[in-house]
């Protein structure tokens, strides 16, 4: 069996034509072009005959069921149409629209599912107007209460839940109310490495944990002509020093990645040594036991470099997420689609947050990811080749049908 | 011979107490604040009974001169007393006031020079309010021609020619008509050193050359979660790097000072390796050679760095100032003064630009230091102990009246 790749494409260039403004492409969450790329999503589901159901945080299902298996938990796939602002128009919508593709062909070809078979697009995936990001699925997970995620407000005081009732978007079942069996997750890596390695399909066997940090080291501000080396107490340097360090760790481990995204001295002049130095680290590993250690380190190292640096620092957790790890059945089925078509395969961990991450709270789950051309995403560049998107799509559909079977 | 250091320490408070307002003590050149501390210094000359002399560019000169010694090249001491906003109340104040009360001290003594003696205070030393800085004795020396002086103009678009006019103190002879001998400019060190060390005096035998770039690295923005460490091209840690870098290289020789001030990553987002890295250093040395040296081997650093590292880099000359040395005969007058007296004291760099070096283009000039208590300067905890003062005071005695001899 084989998808039609013609067609999904074709979906996925006409969802991708919406909402595009004096910004770039851009759908937030319940918006008025979140509404167009809702109703023309519906519009197809309703097309290849499927169940169009919403619930009250704004999820859309489309359900196949049959009268042999209506009742059942329904096998599950799909991911989010919300965008960034400026988006290219692969993201999260190739997983919701090769779902629905990988469910016409089943149809097409007399595929007699023992379970139902549903496509799900997530509200809010994105979390640029409303927070927190991974909304919908985190709601239908049981992670955020619905009221409180209805009660969500963008940088304007509005609602998320009149924003939904406003574009007619909030349904009359409860996130959960459809229990699904499994749920398996199409989308673009967001990064470089299977388009640098050449590799067709990206077996997700995990997501990585993140913890961020604001560090600020405190020293004292003095003339950059007329204090001593031995004598001064350099907040900017300590916060290099970290920098440098933290990508010595890097490099120690496959399994980690450090990044310093921000920083601020003050005063920030030519001839000031800083006294303050604000700066933040994004640390990721999809092993919790490593990324739990290399934070204690991390602490351990600013205690010390503040001490030998006459410095007083501070550091606060910003954020702190344990590691996920997918399911490793859906995961070999993964492989071994790729197999039976000849595909290039390796297993990879997901850099970026996903809505499988919460899926995975509440039954086996796994991802399919497709390269990105130069790993480049949330930008009107980003680019995964209709061959790749197909070959996505094609497996989907394998690891859908078998464990609907 | 000895100072009236109680004297001194009287006028330097009553000049301190002029200018203070809402920004603390603020008498930037040719505002309100500067004119009442002209008049204030103005009156003491008269008042001890020298001639009274303004320049076109507002330089005030106290002039002892005797029939027998008229005509003479002067031997000349002084500083300024404008001030930064919200400043002490000694730095250039005290080798004024000190300059006067050296005259004073000579005359009450009935010592006869063979020159006449001049204390000069300068426009707008500090460089706050007009640029360039140093620049009553720049244009003094020749360095800047008077009418582009008195056409520098403030944040408001005001001239220093109009400001110096509006507050009485455009004078009448050309800056340089007076030829001085020799100059010798007591200032406090604006450092810790003597402070640390516990030593009395400041020997000041060179300032340091000072250069100032701004430099760019540019790299590539990516996802902080799904770009291995190998792909990065990071422009923040880059300039961690040259930071650490430029700290390496200051700690390998004492005559070297790098600073890291200022630093601003782009897009400066938790989650996104920084694209862009812009940053200055400031370099400074007594040594020419080993400046020029340093200088040529971060230019090099930068490139080689940038290269592995997958950046481009741009790198711009904002300043370079070579180092000032100072008259070796007048530095050891100034030792031999302090051996005379029992005051402990090394020779030292000056850090900070000062209007000796501009002195020193066109006379044999050096100066004196005396400690700043925990080296702090340009802030109202600026402080120098009486006897300090004091001390410097008598120093600047035996050289001038030596000089004078």
């Amino acid at each position: 069996m084989q998808i039609d790749g013609a067609r999904l494409m074709g979906h996925i260039d006409a969802l991708g034509r919406l909402g595009v403004g004096e910004t770039g492409r851009t759908r937030l969450a319940g918006s008025d072009e979140d509404k167009a790329g809702r109703d023309y999503l519906v519009g197809l589901l309703r097309e290849a005959g499927l169940e169009v159901v919403v619930d009250r945080i704004g999820n859309i299902y489309g359900i196949w069921s049959m009268p042999e298996n209506k009742g059942l938990k329904p096998v599950m796939c799909g991911s989010h149409i919300d965008t960034v602002i400026n988006a290219g128009q692969y993201d999260g919508c190739l997983g919701v629209l090769a779902g629905l593709e990988v469910i016409q062909t089943l149809r097409e070809q007399g595929f007699q599912p023992a379970r139902p078979i549903a496509v799900v697009t997530f509200t809010n995936e994105e979390g640029v107007r409303f927070q927190p990001d991974m909304q919908g699925s985190l709601v239908y997970a049981g992670g955020q209460p619905l009221a409180e995620a209805l009660d969500s407000r963008d940088k304007d005081g509005l609602r998320l839940g009149d924003e939904l009732a406003r574009i007619g978007y909030v349904g009359t079942i409860d996130p959960g109310d459809i229990v699904p069996e499994c749920f398996v997750e199409l989308h673009i890596e967001q990064g470089p490495i299977l388009d640098v390695e050449g590799t067709q399909i990206g077996v997700v066997e995990s997501l990585q944990g993140i913890h961020w940090k604001r560090v600020t080291f405190h020293g004292a501000q003095n003339h950059a002509g007329t204090t001593p080396t031995s004598m001064r107490r350099d907040a900017g340097l300590a916060a290099a020093q970290v920098n440098v360090h933290m990508r010595e760790r890097a490099l120690a481990s496959s399994k980690l990645l450090c990044t310093v995204g921000t920083c601020a001295l003050e005063p920030n002049a030519v001839n000031v040594i800083p006294e303050t130095a604000t700066f933040t680290v994004d640390m990721r590993s999809p092993n919790k036991d490593l990324l739990d250690a290399e934070d204690a380190g991390l602490e351990d190292y600013l205690r010390e470099l503040a001490a030998a640096s006459g410095l007083t620092v501070e550091s606060e957790q910003l954020t702190r997420f344990d590691p996920v790890p997918f399911d490793e059945g859906v995961c070999q089925r993964i492989e071994a689609s790729c197999q039976a078509r000849g595909l290039s395969h390796r297993r990879i961990t997901s850099g970026a947050g996903q809505d499988a991450q919460m899926m995975a709270r509440i039954c086996p789950t796994a991802m399919i990811f497709v390269p990105s051309v130069n790993g480049i995403s949330h930008n009107p560049r980003e680019f995964s080749r209709s061959e790749d998107c197909a070959n996505g799509a094609n497996v989907l559909l394998d690891v859908i049908s078998g464990l609907a079977q």
